[in-house]
């Protein structure tokens, strides 16, 4: 990292949108300070790992007054870098490709889509919710043009690897996967998977079955 | 369970779609057979917690030859439930579940959107996809009759324990939630989780971060 920031665990990141839910909640129904206790009643998490996953903020909470809770959220919004715009390319607009670049729900946390690539001739050259979208052939030459950082993975499995190669070839510094595909690449190219097959199973299997 | 199937570890369960995708790859390519130490090399997992992960399936691989490709890919995707359909109602219909139900990907691993619930005016009544989108009021009544077991929650994170519990109260089995909202339910309904704003937080933490 270029800056002088605590490295912050992931599973501590992870907790953090619980708490920006929480505490959003919270400012509109009025409420203006809260202490971690209460936050661990509504989250079931301990109130005293919510204290540490906070002290990563420079945010100070008050003895027996807890955090102001607008003070609480903005540094929440700050802190999760949601307020920031990262610039991302879709890397395949089938049916999952597409909903995400219509999802603009993403831009509310800072990610903005601004183009698709794909090989499908159908979808190339035309748009979609105003993004362009571009031949595969043409990423390392849009990526920089685009200033995208973040490659949004989205295409059929036995492509993934050879898309996430193309994509780190082009300059893009972080990919979120899509694909049930497990992606290897240079250290300094961050991966996040979001692994919405594994869930999909993991409720099956514990669903209580009838019997086929 | 109603079965009497082992119990299988979540870790197992989540990495059984890598081991898919990665037969599905093979077979694709005219792969006959394969070991666990191809699958290893492949995926960055240690072959011995393969062979482990595929104990819990009723296929057997063979001495030096390994599992037969297209038998392990059937009995990976039956075992995963991607075979079966699993009806489920889509919780807000906003943009992100304007787009699940959009992506048509999601029924070719079992999971059949038949509808959606929606408090707004502009969106009840009306048709997506080919899907009805029903007054949140109907829920209780219109669960039984689509025979829906799952929920998939989009809601505003302010409405999510709400939309659960009324789910929960009409009969459904499992909730797939996509609100940072942390659902707490009886013991008997599956949540997973699928935490697209923690994985953001996580990936824009980890990138290389330019001075503001």
């Amino acid at each position: 990292m270029e800056n002088n920031e605590p490295y912050v665990p992931e599973p501590a990141i992870s907790r953090l949108p619980w708490y920006l839910a929480c505490v959003s909640r919270l400012r509109a129904q009025g409420v203006e300070y809260v202490s971690t206790t209460a936050i661990s009643q509504e989250l079931n998490v301990e109130s005293s790992q919510i204290a540490k996953d906070l002290s990563y903020l420079s945010i100070k909470g008050k003895t027996r007054i807890g955090y102001e809770v607008k003070e609480l959220e903005r540094g929440l919004y700050d802190f999760l870098g949601f307020r920031r715009e990262h610039k991302a390319v879709m890397m395949g607009v089938g049916s999952l490709g597409s909903a995400l670049i219509a999802d603009s729900g993403l831009s509310r946390y800072g990610l903005d889509i601004v183009a698709g690539f794909d090989v499908n001739p159908d979808v190339v050259g035309r748009s979609l919710n105003g993004k362009p979208i571009y031949p595969l052939s043409e990423l390392s030459r849009r990526v920089g043009e685009l200033g995208a950082e973040i490659a949004v993975i989205a295409v059929p499995v036995e492509s993934c690897a050879e898309v996430a190669e193309m994509c780190v070839a082009a300059g893009i510094k972080a990919l979120w996967n899509f694909t049930p595909f497990r992606i290897r690449t240079a250290p300094d190219v961050v991966v996040q998977n979001t692994s919405i097959y594994a869930h999909l199973a993991v409720m099956y299997n514990r669903m209580p079955r009838h019997k086929d």
